[in-house]
């Protein structure tokens, strides 16, 4: 399927002069390739597009092409997937709604493309979706200019999703903190292209490490299932997986067309598989986060260090009632190591709080002194920035992170504009950084389990 | 307690020259307060601190004081409260820890303190705190700096808190979110003054309309509880409270030396007296910002328009498994009218999808042909802010939030930096921006739990 994230040639039918449509959008987002990609607008109504001359249809396009990006009234797709078709295109973008969303009528669209899509061999993305990004072909076929949306740099994280906002929001919280995309695609009511011929083209893509979804139904959940299993030996599988409860697959069917499932029996079958389940996009992102930028902890001990215990006593109360997550227990000779270089006001315990005084060469120094424990599996080092002793010697905040300590590290802290730059930087560093106690507990609890079920089913 | 947040002469005692050192850092944050308040820094060991004559000891100062702060080695500070109340101080701030939370050596200081000031009369706050905020006086005793921690300006909010760091979390978000904050108090051991004090003080403060706090203890429950029972009548009052857990428990005792109790009994009773209970920090804020910019809704009718359904199909799963939300159901009359401005492939329904080519006029439409439905109590406005139509016209956004639509109104987006300049604005337009499905139906089931408890309990 590299034609889809890396196409010679495009043609775009239904492009516009009109700054605001969509057609007009997405030939603005595409011309930044035109070095690369060859572009064809399609509009019987216009002579050129973005200074390019416009052709009335795709077949009088007179050289062949990769893939169509299609934004028309949904009436008129149908005849134009069966005419690129017919010409040898590879495949079809289906950004226009107005499908099995829709009910009845626009499901009969949908079977039509499907039909083409069966009898001709073209692959179809969408309807009702934004297409298809690659950071390493510099190719998105987005309706958002980049201005409005940044995209994300190279980097491991493969995401799949039939809901476009999910698709930027993901997009650009991926390249907010700075985590690399390989490929992305949107496919809508999925007509054709669905999470398993993707999840197929993800395992066996070698940019891709982490793959990641927003799924509204399963096309065949069995086989999904089976295929995760294999897949999440290599690379983690992490799902969103709306229609959960009635008033969400009602919604789900009027967004995408999607058919009410049990989700109980998925949710079943996905953790068995290895799949990482979440609710929020959010938790999504954190769990990204930490998978992206540290190794995979080998069990659940956690060792918190601060110097400022409120979100550690929330975190300790979350930890409570998580089933993989416990509290790291320093043996008695490493309390002992540790308290011969604190003041006497530290407190030697889990949470390890040095209080308001410490620099960040007290956490460099307990660091040292416990970087190979055998009773420590993750590291969890909180922070009130803006505390005199930090935020006057940041630059060795910087050091005691850039240093290799054997674990996974995560810091945790949240604030103003001084403490998001801090965290920003720390980010850049491949240190996630992660905001409260209970986001913190249900990446940790979801990673600890995927990390379990790694070494158990091997 | 006025003279807590609005002092007339204040002590530094323990005050230092030394950049880095607490003592410093006080006297940096309270030197901005010079001409209106008086400030004496009591350090035997200099002859001056930024400019200002050191004395000895406190009672060496000719003048009269309203309040000590402290930063002092623990064992010490008994005496020097004894000194300041022989002398007629109203008030000890002591920020030093080295007390209860290291055990009974700790325990026993505190016990002296809290003789000397039953003995005497003068109130303390701490130890093992950073002290008082008031936005009003612009006076506060916190030793992280202004460039590293951005005050709050002058509003509603009042907060309470054990715990510093979460002061400083909390402090640093309203100010972020354009929320003004009327009083804070950290109180870390509270040895004196305490969670009930201040919500009897709060009650009474006119600045003060939502009252938060977070906990690690009661120190009389009972009591709490009846005073919350009267106050969230006029002000809501929002508590995370830490300890929930046996894990938790034990860190809350050696972070603020606070005693186990049944969480379960507390969670009951505050529920009955009407308190909003929380799980997290950022979950206080998002139910913060709602009642700080939004009326109370007065029921949990959410009607859902969006120009990307992903989320909502998400915000629908959740409230499918609420208790108090349920998706607002249109008349047929009020979607005819609806459907006679969109066109066809908008889907008319909850979410009402006006799709990615809708502009901000056709939320603006929508939202007048139903602005006075009795079918609807909460509107949920959310975006994909990158969309062309929406970006493009952005100040047609900012109109569409400009007007009144007689209930709370909440707008749900979550992208990059153009997506957060957009919700910054609008923030400071009063419109609260939640970020996800998740956290706002977390916040609207509290909301709208509270506004129940306060229409069937008068």
């Amino acid at each position: 399927m590299d034609f889809l994230f890396n196409p010679r040639s495009v043609a775009v039918v239904g492009a516009s002069n009109k700054e605001g449509k969509i057609g007009y959008e997405i030939m603005n987002s595409l011309i930044a390739s035109r070095d690369r990609i060859k572009i064809y607008p399609v509009n019987p109504n216009e002579r050129e597009i973005f200074s390019l001359k416009s052709y009335p249809n795709v077949s009088s396009i007179p050289e062949s092409i990769d893939l169509m990006v299609i934004s028309l009234q949904a009436q008129n797709i149908p005849d134009v997937i069966e005419e690129g078709a017919v010409k040898g295109v590879k495949g079809a973008i289906i950004i226009s709604g107005g499908f099995g969303e829709l009910g009845d009528e626009g499901k009969l669209l949908e079977k039509r493309i499907s039909e083409i899509s069966n009898r001709y061999g073209i692959r179809v993305v969408g309807p009702n979706c934004i297409g298809v990004f690659s950071s390493r072909s510099k190719f998105d076929t987005f309706f958002q200019a980049r201005d409005a949306m940044k995209r994300p740099g190279d980097g491991p994280v493969a995401f799949m999703t039939q809901s476009g906002t999910y698709g930027v929001t993901l997009l650009e919280l991926m390249e907010k903190h700075h985590i690399g995309v390989s490929k992305f695609i949107s496919f809508g009511n999925k007509v054709d292209i669905n999470e398993i011929d993707m999840l197929e083209y993800f395992m066996s893509d070698n940019d891709t490490k982490i793959i990641s979804g927003y799924l509204e139904s399963f096309r065949d959940g069995r086989k999904f299932f089976e295929m995760s299993r294999e897949v999440s030996h290599e690379k983690p599988v992490i799902i969103l997986k709306a229609g959960k409860t009635r008033e969400g697959q009602i919604a789900a069917k009027s967004h995408t067309g999607a058919l009410a499932e049990n989700y109980s029996v998925y949710e079943g079958a996905m953790k068995q598989s290895g799949v990482i389940t979440v609710d929020d996009i959010e938790d999504m992102v954190d769990i990204i986060k930490i998978l992206a930028k540290q190794p995979l902890p080998s069990g659940g001990k956690i060792l918190m260090i601060t110097n400022g215990a409120g979100p550690c006593v929330v975190t300790a109360d979350e930890i409570g009632r998580s089933r993989k997550l416990k509290l790291a227990n320093l043996d008695d000779d490493e309390k002992e190591e540790i308290k011969k270089i604190l003041p006497d006001f530290a407190i030697v315990s889990n949470p390890l709080d040095l209080t308001g005084s410490a620099t960040p060469e007290w956490y460099m120094d307990v660091m040292e002194k416990i970087k190979n424990s055998k009773n420590v599996d993750i590291f969890v080092l909180y922070f009130v920035i803006p505390n005199a002793p930090i935020y006057r010697n940041i630059h060795k905040l910087y050091e005691l992170f850039s240093k290799n300590w054997n674990r996974p590290v995560i810091a945790v802290m949240s604030g103003g504009s001084f403490t998001e730059d801090v965290s920003d930087n720390l980010e850049k560093m491949n240190i996630p950084v992660i905001t409260t106690a209970r986001r913190l507990v249900n990446a940790l609890e979801k990673i600890v389990e995927y990390s379990e079920w790694k070494s158990n089913s091997h």
